[in-house]
Parts: C-alpha cells; structure tokens; sequence
C-alpha cells in the first residue's frame, strides 16, 4: 500500500559484490597444541566484514605515534542518548537529579534532550530555562532529526535560553540511504544542508539567545569517511562558523562496527579533511557494540578529536555510549587533569543507578565493588610490599604519603581518590595463599607476621578455605588466628583500650596446657643474670582429664626468655627458641606488643618445631605468652 | 624483623626521574563552546603516564594495515583466573558443569586450576583424569609460580593425564622486581629459567604424559619489552620447543595500563623478536582494567598473536579477564568463523551467572537484556525497514532468509543466530515516536498501518508515554489502539478464530456516536450500481444524553463504500474518504480483513479530517467501520 515499499532495495546485489566475508578457507588454522580447533556451524558466511562494507585504507595515518595529553572537551548525553535508552525514561525529579550532579561534576556541555520528540524532554528543558538552573558557563545541547516541523519546534523550545548548541543529525550511511531513505548521496546530503539553512533562518528569531550548532552524520561507522566529508563540509558551508564562533561535527559511532585503530584512522582523515578546521570543534560519539568503544574514543583523541560523547558508567542505546567514567578515570592514571571531578565514584554510581533504574556490573571499571579487590594470594602479597614500599620511600622523601606517587602492584589507581577505601582491597578465599591474611592481619588487626610464620598459618587457612568453599572473610581470620595461637591467652585483659576489647572473644573455646597467670624478674646491671618467677597454671597435657595445677616456677638465664625456658624445663618441658620477633601494636604507653617465636619444642625423638604468639602491654609478658603459645600447640 | 623490609626500595626516585605525568600545562584547553571546562583537583599529579613507566617505540609497526582474518586459537581460563577471583570460588559441581559446557562449545584448550595453591583444584584436576572426563581433542592446562615446590606438586597433580600444558610464570615488571622480589633483571630472568630447568628434568618422570610448556612473563605491561623478550627467549633456550612440539608464550596485560595500540605495538615487537617463532604460539592474556581488554586482544592478534586466554562474559581478578563471547561475536559479525558454539548465548550467559555467582550488566555486548533492544523511534523505524528490506531481497535473490546477508541498521548481528528471539528488538517508551509501535502492531498484531496513519496514532501513544512516564508495552499500545479506532467495534466477533479473541478486550469501554449492526449489498454486474441496505445504532451525539435509536439506512454509490456514504448522509453526517488502505491480516479462508480510512468529516466550517480502522472477517464490513471509526472520533 506504500508505494515505495515495492521498490526492491537491492541487497543481493550489494552482498554479490561485497564477495562474502573475510573467513580464508585456504588460511592454515592458528598454531596450536594438541588437536585444532572445529568449524561452528556458526553462520559466518552471513555477516559481510566491516572493510568489504566500508573499504577504507589510510595508511598515512600518524595517530599510533602520539600519546594523550590533555583532557578533550567532554558532553554528556545522559539526560538524552542514555534517557532514551531506559525501559522507564527518567521522570523530571531523576532528570533533574543528574542534572546537578553533571554540573556539580564540572560538565560544561549537557545534552538535555530531544524537545522535539518527547513531551517530558521539552519540559525539562522549559524548567531548566525558566527556573534559571543553567550556570552562566554551562551549555546546553538539544537533539533534533533533520526535519524542519522538529528543528522549529526545537527553537520554540530554547526561547529564553542565554546560549544552546542545536544538534541536528540525519543518517548517512551505505545502508539507511538504501533502506530507509531510498536516496542517492545527493539527496541525502540535502537533508542536510536543508536543515542547516533552516536553522540559520530561524537564528534571527531566537533574539537573546547565542546558537550554536553541531551537526551529526549519523551512522557515520557506516558511511564512506569520504562521503561523509563531503556533507560535513556542504553543513560548514552553509553555517560559516569561525574560530570565535565554533561549530561542532560529532562522527558518531551509531553502532560499533569494526577495530578502534580503524575507527581512529577514519577520525583521522575527516579531521585532515575537514574545511575550517580551526573553526570546528571535532567531536566523537561512540558506542559499545563491540566492547570497543571505550578504546574508540581514546584512539580517535590521538587521531584529532577534541570532543567526546558519552554516558556516566556507559548507560545509552543498546550496549550503552562510552563511558565518562572510565575515560576520565583512564586520563588520570596517565597523569592528566580529566577537568571533571571523579573523587566520589561510589556517589556517581549510586546516583546513576538511580536515575537509570539499572545496575552496572561488579566487574566495571573504577566502579564496580570488585574491581579493587584482589583474591590472588601472589596478588595480595605484592600489594601489601607495594605499600609499604611506597610508604617507605614517601618518609625518605619527605612527601606527604597522600601526595606520594603511586606505583602499586595489580592496583593502577588509588582508590582513595575514587572516594573508595582500601577495605576490599584484600579478599581471601581458598585460592589466596598466604598475602592476603597477612595483609589483613596488618591491616586491621595491627598483626605483622614474620613470612615463615606467614605460611604457618596459612595451612590453617587454607585447610579452612579449602573445607567451607567460601571466601574466608577478615573475621574469620581473625577468629582463626586467635583459636590457633592465643587460645590460652586471657587476650591481655591488664591492658586498656580498644585493642583489648578486640582481643577478646568469648565465642572460643580455650585449649592448652599451660597458661601464665603472673611474672616477676630482677636482673643485674646488664641483663646477664636475669632472674624469673612465674605462676603458671598447668592443666595437663589431657586438659579435662588431668587435673589443674597452679606451678610456681623460677629460672636464671641470659635474659627473661632464657630465664623462661630453664624455668619451664624444671617440670619437664623443653623448649629452644629457633626465631623471634615482635612489634608494638599501635603508639603510645599504652600500647599493646605483639611477639611471635619459632621454638623446637622436646627433646629427642619427640622434638618438634612450633610458632607461638603473644599480646600484652608488656612486651616481656607477650614473649612469654608467645612461648607458651608454641609450647600448646606442640603438646596439643 | 624482616631484613629484606629495611632494604628501601627508591621509589622517590624513580618518580624524580619521571619527570612527571603527561599532563603538559602549556597546552591550551580543548576547543570549546561556552566556557572552558576547570581544573578538577583530581591528584593527577601522584601519576605517571605509561609512556614514562615503560619507554617504548615501535614505528615501525605494520599492524594497522591489517584485518582480522581466522580466529586466534582460544584458551578459556574460566576455571582459574575466572574461578580465583570469585568471593566464593566454584565447588567441583559448579566446576564440572563449567567444564562440560566448555568442552560441548568447542575449546580445546582449558587451564583447569592452580593446583599447586590449592586443594580444591588440585582434587578437580584429579577427578577430570581419573574419571577420564578429558576428550582427547582436549588439552588441560595447569597454572604454577615459578616456585620449586609448587612445580614439583603440579607434576605430581597431572599423573595419569594423557597431554598437558604446564604454565609457569614468574612477574617481571619494574616494579615487581623492584618492590615485591628486590631481584636485578639477571636475578629475575634465573626464575624463569631454573624454573624451566626443573620442568625439564621433572617431565622424565611424567611417564605416559605428553607435556607441553607455556611461559608467562607476568605483568608484561608494565615491562620493558626488549627484557621481556629476553626472558622468553631465555627460557626457550631450556625448553627447546619445535614446530611438531610448540610451547606457548603468553604475554599477561596483567594490569591494563595504556591504550591498546601501545599493547599491539608491543606484540609485534616481541612476535618479531621471539627466538624459534616457528616453534612458538604467540599467546595474550588481557585483563580490562580502563575497559579496552576486547581492543587490546584484537590489535593483539593483528600484531602477530595465535592465540587468546580469556573468560565467557569477561569474569576475572578485577574488572575481569577479556570476554571471549565478546571476542568470538566480534569475529562472526567480520564474516569469520570463531570456531567455538556461541549459538546459544542465554544459555552460556545462564550458565555462567550460575557457576559464577556474578550477574553481568543489561548492556553487556551480545549478552545482555537490553543489546538488541531499540527504544529511539528512528532506531525502530529504521530497523523495520531494513527487515522488510532484507525479505524482499533474499526472495528476489531466491535465497532462505535464515542465510541470506545480515545487514539491519543498529543491529549489528541476528539476534537469532545467539538463540535469541526478535521480540525485545522493539520497545517503545516516552522517547520513541512512531517507528517502534508500528512495528509493535505489526509484528504482533498484524496491523500495518498506513504511514500517514502512524503519524495520527503516535499523539496518543506518545500522550500516554508522556503522561505515565513508563515504557509503553506491547499490551499497552494495542489498548490504546483499540481504545482509539476500534471502541465502538463488535471487535469481530462473527468472525472464528485466535484474532477474534485478540480483538476482543472486555476491559474497554465502547463509546462513539455511531455502531454498524449489519449491512446487506447488491450490485450490477460492474459494480458501479452498489446498493446498500444497513442498520446502524445511533447513540447520539453525546453517548448516555441522546436517545439511542436504530437506524435503517440505505445508499446508492459507486462500490460500498461510496454507497455508504451516501446512506449515512441520509441522517445528516457528510464523511469523504481521502485514503484508504486494507489488508488481509493472515492467510486462510477465515482470515480477518484491517481496513483503514482518512475521511473528511462534516461539511464547512466543521470540516475535519480523521483516521479510522475496521476489522472484520469481511473486507467489506471492515472498511464501513473503519467509516464509522473515522465519524465516531470526529464527533468525539
């Protein structure tokens, strides 16, 4: 009933000459192991390559030698590209939410929306005006089709606005001046300059408004680059912008189609080719189709774009625009200023959810709850070295650690800059090995065990991962370590303050032998001759069945260690101390100390090797109790 | 305690000897319109641009001129990279169900664990060769440290195995080497090799198993890649790979740190530089830190890589190995066979959200809910054209549309060639316009309005999408439908048959002046004598004030409907049609007719101009009401 739909495009005829896809029978398979890899049956033979449909070569490119620099211009087309895109658009309170965050972010170019097309867009919009909620250094974009009862209704829509950039698109690709238009390149390029002169007509009655224009050849990933030059360059002629008063020509990657460094050398020759080159803003629009876009938008800076489109964690048709995001995120692990205010990502994520009523995965870049988290036991131990390295260097250099470089392993930004903290940084399950329960007993239990007691206790842990199958968070680590070793410890209940209180957990059952109740010594001048007493409660080697005796013990030594040892031998338990360490908890007097030793425990035959530890406010009492420690859990 | 932690590390160095990040303070700001965007007082600073981290130059490059031709062989790490960073890594029921799905989608390559690490691993691996659960055309893969112990137990792990690969890795980067091993390059490079040397010695006692090597210089990206060919090189020399017996060096991007391009020209480097190229598959292994891991592994493979390790849907440490769907949908849509089954893309994704226990987002490529979904109105238009388009061209070409050439405009692939089905490519939201519900009423009701007619619908559809703010959902476009054109209508029910019920819609509210109740015809033999006898119920002009009567009209015309029109004159209402369009709505004898009309209602001053619709088993009865539908909302 429509005449033009009897007008058979002719496809067969293009897919005839485009002489199939890139698929080489002849190529040999790619190099393998063992056996080669099968045919599908997936229906490759369908799908044209992306060069058999735009053949391009532009081998003169020079972008893959320069590196970024700067931040390009940035717009976000959240309130309309990504609005469009939700199974519930935003109704004006969500709208006007992101709004303000975008302003309160730094954006100066917003695309508000497409007035023409929706009731809601146009009073948005309306409100922004009315209400005067548009910062003098803000511009806002509208986005209107190439038609002329849109682009004045467009205009009716900015009346009042102190300045706005009017968007006009029309399609110009192989495939919609076929199907869609049925217009030859002549007509199509028509839509366009026809818009463009209408828009300057309608410029005199917009009195007190400054207008500006971009102009999009839309689908332009499937267009000719030359062709698209063509129609870019009719719209400049006919808007005549100049240096003072710059147009924008935004190359939207409508749908991702190919490689970025194809994408980038297409970026590159229409911004050689361009007229008025000074006088045009060179803007990008990129989407994800592929899963490139983000990349697109980075090549095609290095390739002579100065202005970027996208949506805050990659929101917009199908699989999303670029990501703002990311890509600013990306400048500043290169060292650049991105001219937007990313510290409060956990903020920006929450309000985009928000807004968008959709979530983003855990696995997004610099957003996602994983994406600073490492389960990797070789992961964890080299961050745990990479931060005190760089505390280290940060004291020897005299720079506030805040503004110390940062160079840390598996972690290229600090996620304290995002507004993130370092807390799931560090997760532990049953592949981790030792690094993270180490890290996580430094980091919040102010434990740092020496390496070999490191792999101790990761037999513990591991033995436990390795049993639940799940992931071994920080409490149960904790929980393990204090069942391990301090079982019989009265987890420094002399001692004030927070550290004591952590140490205490009445969810545990105490094991062990021996226990010390109280110390005292006396030494001479230099600690050679030092004398011990001790009461020790003794619950026997079978605790429950032997019966408890409190011992009164006293030894001489080169020390209160060796002191305690000869003391302990008196009842016939022999230990050597093989290693030790210790470290206070925290600063001040009232500081707790922690100690870990290595004992060979019994004689003979019946000798083994243990680790023990201790924590008390005297550090004398924490070797002790770290001795005792070991002496349990060999006799356990 | 640690001696080794006194060693500082001079990292204050290093950051002199940077010279900073790339931000260059001298360059003008992007081109702008409006104001200028700000400084962010994001600590850009504290970060130094990957081109002073890793210096390196590579002009002479060749692989921009290239297109991807054959798929990479594949390698899915899902059940190690994938299954380590889980917050709770997979039970061997999850693992096995991982396994079998990858083994029914073709990979012939698949790492299986660290079973070296852990105990969970180490009993899967065992369990695959026990239970002879490895196809012969399937090589495991098994992931060790460098480390003599944990080589020595991975051996231990593959007895009885048919063919494995032992992948040996050791990190290599500045920094590591640096903070976390405090090793020169000499030292560093002797991991690797005396590694390669034990490997070597051990595979005498793996009697009965054909072992291969693999090599990952860890943390490639943030290497010089003149020394990390150097340590590749070094353990080729122990490992004495040939062409009948290849080993694998794997390059990890470990850490995404630049832009991909700068990742390409690294592969190239290192595939021209390798020793025994022949000898060797050039394997990557991106991770997707600033979310361009798909274009690093694709430049990667136009560079010279063989060979691709990745996770399904990009699971993996962080933000995730590369996604290998992604990946092998990127190939199909270049005409190339992936060589792996992705033709059931809800399943893989069902699966792997199961075994996993992460959801992926709505928008992720080929995958998610909303990829194929087209909410913009031009989009849809578009989209419908281009199918219509498609038909025609492969019934002319002769050809099964199921393998005629896909080219759809936004719709880079079939969704049916993923196993997924058309009905979510339409939605239509207060953001659509008229493409998406004419679609809606075509695909799903068989109703294919005129266009002009599309136009008329679009206000009330969009009056609703404006009004309720929500997606406007098949069921609610054929309400309003029916609401608007077919309230007064008997909704067919003379008619037998699924349609009839369709149509009917107790829900609605009938009103409209006027009903046909029945009409009866007879005409000379040329029909342009048409006579037409009808009883018509007559509400009144305002429906509940007015009388009901009903009316026994006749009129003489050329053909029903000019005869109608001439009877309804008779009581006074004047109705000229301007358009009209029918169709049958199916196939078959009791098929159902859709008519529409433009009609010019009333005389005058009162002239207006309306669309109707009718539906009826009889095309003559369809056409009177949609009369009737036109007279009816003129006298609204």
């Amino acid at each position: 009933m429509d005449p033009d739909r009897s007008s058979v495009f002719d496809l067969a005829a293009i897919a005839a000459a485009s002489n199939g896809g890139n698929n080489d029978p002849s190529l040999p398979p790619a190099k393998f192991i063992g056996a080669p890899q099968k045919p599908s049956h997936m229906p490759y033979t369908k799908y044209l390559a992306y060069n058999r449909q735009v053949p391009f070569d532009y081998p003169q490119r020079t972008w893959p030698d320069k590196r970024l620099r700067r931040a390009p211009r940035w717009c976000s087309v959240d309130l309309r590209d990504g609005n469009q895109a939700l199974v519930n658009p935003m109704d004006s309170e969500r709208k006007l939410r992101f709004w303000t965050m975008l302003v309160d972010m730094g954006f100066k170019e917003i695309e508000v929306g497409f007035p023409s097309a929706s009731a809601t867009d146009y009073d948005f919009i309306r409100m922004l005006i009315e209400r005067e909620l548009i910062p003098d250094d803000v511009t806002i974009v509208v986005l209107t089709q190439a038609r002329e009862h849109l682009i004045r209704k467009t205009y009716e829509c900015l009346r009042g606005a102190k300045r706005a950039i009017v968007h006009f698109y029309n399609s110009v690709s192989v495939l919609q001046r076929e199907v869609v238009f049925r217009k030859d390149r002549a007509g199509i390029m028509q839509i366009a300059t026809d818009a463009a002169k209408l828009c300057k007509d309608l410029e005199g009655d917009a009195e007190g408004t400054d207008i500006y224009y971009e102009y999009s050849p839309e689908s332009f990933t499937g267009t000719e680059p030359e062709y698209a030059v063509d129609v870019c360059n009719a719209v400049i002629d006919v808007i005549q912008p100049t240096p003072d008063h710059p147009m924008i020509i935004n190359l939207p990657a409508t749908v991702e189609m190919t490689t970025p460094n194809v994408f980038a050398d297409q970026v590159e020759y229409v911004s050689t080719h361009l007229k008025d080159r000074d006088a045009v803003v060179l803007s990008l629009h990129p989407h994800n189709d592929e899963g490139m876009g983000v990349a697109a938008a980075e090549l095609g800076i290095l390739a002579g774009a100065d202005r970027i489109e996208g949506c805050l964690l990659g929101n917009g048709e199908r699989t999303g625009n670029v990501d703002l995001v990311t890509l600013g995120l990306n400048m500043l692990t290169q060292g650049i200023d991105p001219q937007i205010d990313y510290s409060n990502v956990p903020l920006i994520r929450k309000t985009v959810e928000y807004c968008n009523q959709l979530k983003i995965s855990e696995r997004h870049p610099y957003a996602g709850n994983f994406v600073f988290t490492a389960f990797s036991g070789s992961h964890q131990d080299a961050i745990k070295k990479g931060l005190e390295a760089r505390e280290m260097a940060a004291e020897k250099a005299g720079v506030q650690l805040e503004d110390f470089l940062w160079l840390v392993p598996y972690l290229p930004i600090d996620p304290k800059d995002l507004g993130r903290s370092y807390e799931a940084i560090i997760r532990v399950n049953s592949q981790s090995g030792k690094g993270g329960m180490a890290y996580l007993l430094k980091a919040n239990h102010n434990l740092d065990l020496p390496k070999r007691m490191q792999v101790d206790f990761e037999r513990t842990v591991q033995a436990y991962a390795d049993q639940t199958k799940l992931e071994v968070k920080d409490e149960d680590i904790w929980r393990l370590f204090k069942d391990e070793y301090l079982a019989i410890d009265d987890h420094g209940s002399t001692a004030a303050g927070k550290l004591v209180s952590d140490m205490h957990d009445s969810s545990l059952q105490q094991w062990g032998r021996l226990k010390l109740l109280n110390v005292a010594l006396s030494s001479g001048e230099d600690g050679s001759d030092t004398q011990l007493t001790a009461k020790v409660l003794d619950r026997g080697v079978v605790v429950g069945k032997d019966e408890e005796i409190v011992r009164e013990i006293s030894g001489i030594g080169n020390g209160p260690i060796d002191a305690f040892l000869n003391a302990v031998a008196t009842f016939g338990v022999y230990a050597r101390v093989l290693d030790y360490a210790e470290h206070t908890m925290s600063a001040g007097t009232d500081a707790m100390a922690a100690s870990y030793v290595e004992c060979e425990i019994g004689q003979d035959a019946e000798k083994c090797v243990m680790w023990g530890a201790g924590v008390d406010s005297s550090i004398i009492t924490s070797s002790l109790k770290a001795i005792i420690s070991a002496i349990n859990r060999a006799q356990r």
